[in-house]
């Protein structure tokens, strides 16, 4: 389809000006752009003014993409599969990798700066190929914050799509509702579509109700950054009142109506409740109060109470918080098969950080958007793909942004559109803002100094015995130093193995958690 | 939670203007009702002036039903799960049988006449507790016309469902479509909702068009009843022309254009085409032409056509015709492989006549409203239940109606409404206007003269050898009297049993098909 141009390997090509928009092929889902046509026309009409912009836009076609070939075209961009000309190349998601092309530089997420197995391929082809490498997830401002996300649509979709679900798990229960009248978030032309018929719904229960046997229907949202957020505001869109957590006890006692009350008195709102942490944990020692700073610096003297405060009253858990693993899981497989053997009146979790093996336990897979629900049996510790039987419902989809593709590219193009010039015309590093020499994971095939611990990462994770990581070797000499947090955002990896090499130890990885959302290692040294 | 009242067996139930509706329990997606609250109001009030009408109406609590309990309260209707004081009862689907009550009329679908063998339990009991029986299928108007039918409903649901499948597995294929941006019918509050969002795909496709590597998009329609007006109409919601069969072949030769194009040049609009018998036969001798009433006199003398002027150039085929095993089928499994071999565009069947092994030979099993389509790969022979890979998708929902509960309720509704008042004051059998005597399948637990049939057929069926049922017994003194057409709606079969048995002969079922849309059957007789 197209000619790979190594004899154009030169210095000429980085900084060129001429941005190419990669085709997605990872996911059968991925509608996104990460410039979208009007952004497009904005860059190729700024940079004909300037000397060193944009200057040529070229387009892989994709049937896919939200945004149509013929509407790049029409953006002043070039359509074709050959992007040899391109000093850089964009995408939301990785290209295959015998389309990669030397000496040029890409941007996208490559979910590799935490060494992650499975994209360490990657790495190799982008060093072999001495190619420039750019993360959008490493892009972060001065305060350390990420500054191109999608946080916001992945809590919008999933709610949607937990709405949706809901629909059909109460009516699998013997329950018509509203949510019965509600598609996934992806079945809607716009966002805008999809919030009114939720206002549409949310008209209905407002005029209608909900049957009584179901209510109160109480959402626990758990987090408060753009996630839950977006999560929230779609909830908002329906008839609310947020409650705070000590009340729930009073809501739900109110539901003891005599029996032939039941099945006519309904309910014209739901309850939201956003969890913070003071009612995720207690500390240990009684006589303490809830310490936040504390709690943060010594989980290990906090017991786990959202099982105890929150679970027993929620109809819903709308997971959207960041966990790292030396806090206590929000709910643990014990306890909710505890719960739900005591009847409480929890429907469904929508995972929306899809944290595998997080902070709610049993939550083993992510799923596809084509089948968001899994179906948890507490009683038999059983996973189904339906949403007929007992136990829990839960949404665990990793890509649910994508469900509005036309927004999440807007929103996406804004941002990068602030950065795109620069890196299309930059001709060595240092011309570079911070915050992308930051992001720079590999310049021309090598990396960068701040990304040197990843081979050294890399390597200790392939000594790794095939043994359950959490099992320690038994070794006296061995001292378990347990390195947590932000450790790849902030750059205190290379620091930490500096240290411990420094003082004549070696080290191996003994965890090393390298999921979407959590950062915490720990680190085995032998002395 | 209701009481048998055995005690209350007397002559002053039936005809005592006390009508009962039922919760239905058949199918959890059975949200309609046979009287909307709006029926029930005018009814009650109606009979409030006259001395024979309706005194009460008696509904049973129901979380499910799309109109809630409170409505039908407001309505003037008592709610009860006790409907021991209604002498006729009246639901959409039969009720259990434990459920039953002696003594009463009953007004549903109960599947019984074709002597259907799941449903005799069901016919026992109504002759065992001296019920009156009426069925909703068998109420025709004088030219043998069904009055009381859901099939535009069905139509309509399943050409929605069907466009809603189509965009997930046109993805799968690599293309993004507006028919993504469409959910499946009951995902809408109401059928105007759902028209709205086929408005809207459609005006995606007027301004931004199709992606051209599938277009032509071309849906072929068979049939011509209320099933195919139903789906026509949703059908024309979007930018359309309807071409006659004979210029398929033309408007496929468009599509050759050069690759180039290919990716650029996109459709601005859907083609439909009604198919009609003289496209699906042809006559075997090729010096006559095609007459439908030879045909349907003499099937045999005719060949399918189908699979050579339609199959190859269509994208979706929408079966919505009555099919009898005499008919030559509309596409078997070899001319679909072949088909499928030969790169035809055909993506998917909409079956909305759900005619399991029928028409269309590859449809071996109904779907559920949950999970509406199954895949067939044609190259393996297999079924799957995801959209991903080689194949055609199918839709084979059989209770498509019930997605639109509100609106196929009211429709219902009006029609029963005329015929209501007259089931729940007639004392006896002949107060009864005749379009509702002769749908009395029993009366007071006797099959009335029409129905008398059924228990001899029954005997035949249940002497069946589990052998398959199209492999005849090789004896000489059997000869095989196939008896086709419409033998249960027009009362023949008592007339053909009688003539069978006054001649000397008894009589084994060879082969009784009792879907939904077939009523042909076929008996050996032993000479």
């Amino acid at each position: 389809m197209f000619v790979h141009s190594h004899s154009q390997r030169n210095d000429t090509l980085l900084g060129n000006g001429v941005i190419g928009i990669l085709a997605e092929t990872v996911n059968m889902w991925e509608r996104r752009a990460p410039l979208t046509p009007s952004h497009c026309a904005r860059l190729v009409l700024g940079g004909g003014k300037r000397e060193s912009g944009v200057n040529r836009i070229i387009v892989q076609p994709s049937t896919k993409r939200i945004h149509h070939d013929a509407q790049y075209e029409d953006a002043g961009c070039e359509i074709s599969e050959d992007l040899s000309e391109c000093g850089l190349i964009v995408g939301i998601k990785q290209p295959k990798l015998e389309m990669i092309l030397p000496d040029r530089a890409y941007a996208f997420f490559s979910h590799t700066h935490k060494a992650q197995k499975e994209n360490m391929p990657l790495l190799d082809k982008i060093m072999e190929e001495r190619v420039s490498l750019f993360d959008y997830e490493l892009i972060v401002d001065d305060d350390g914050k990420r500054m191109l996300a999608f946080g916001k649509f992945a809590g919008r979709a999933g709610l949607i799509d937990f709405l949706h679900g809901l629909g059909q798990r109460y009516l699998s229960l013997g329950y018509s509702t509203p949510f019965l009248s509600l598609g996934q978030s992806h079945m809607y032309p716009s966002l805008a579509a999809a919030k009114a018929a939720v206002i549409a719904i949310g008209e209905e229960i407002a005029t209608y109700g909900l049957p009584s046997g179901i209510c109160p229907i109480v959402f626990a949202f758990t987090g408060s950054g753009n996630v839950s957020q977006g999560a929230q505001e779609i909830f908002k869109l329906l008839p609310h009142t947020f409650v705070d957590a000590e009340k729930l006890p009073e809501l739900s006692a109110g539901k003891s109506l005599p029996p032939h009350h039941q099945s006519t008195r309904r309910a014209f709102q739901l309850y939201g409740c956003v969890v913070t942490s003071k009612d995720m944990v207690a500390p240990k020692d009684p006589s303490r109060c809830f310490d936040k700073a504390d709690y943060y610096a010594h989980p290990e003297h906090y017991r786990p109470v959202f099982h105890e405060r929150i679970a027993p009253y929620a109809s819903a858990i709308v997971n959207c918080m960041y966990w790292e693993r030396r806090f206590p899981r929000l709910l643990s497989i014990d306890q909710l098969q505890q719960l739900m053997k005591n009847g409480c009146p929890l429907v469904g979790i929508s995972d929306i950080t899809c944290d595998i093996g997080g902070s709610i336990e049993f939550v083993n897979k992510s799923t596809s958007i084509e089948r968001p629900f899994f179906r948890y049996d507490t009683s038999t510790n059983l996973y189904h793909d339906d949403m007929e039987g007992d136990g829990v419902i839960c949404l665990a989809v990793d890509i649910l942004p994508t469900e509005f593709s036309r927004e999440a590219s807007q929103h996406f193009g804004d941002i990068l559109s602030r950065f795109v010039t620069s890196l299309a015309s930059a001709k060595g590093l240092l011309e570079l803002p911070s915050h992308l020499r930051r992001a720079c994971i590999a310049y021309t095939g090598k990396l960068t100094p701040l990304y040197e611990y990843i081979p050294r990462m890399r390597k200790t994770m392939i000594e790794l015995p095939p043994t359950p990581a959490n099992s320690l070797p038994d070794k006296k000499y061995t001292t378990l130093v347990s390195l947590c947090g932000h450790l790849f955002d902030k750059f205190l990896i290379n620091e930490a193995l500096d240290i411990i090499e420094t003082a004549g130890g070696s080290f191996h990885l003994v965890k090393c958690d390298v999921g979407q959302s959590i950062d915490d290692m720990s680190y085995s040294e032998l002395e």
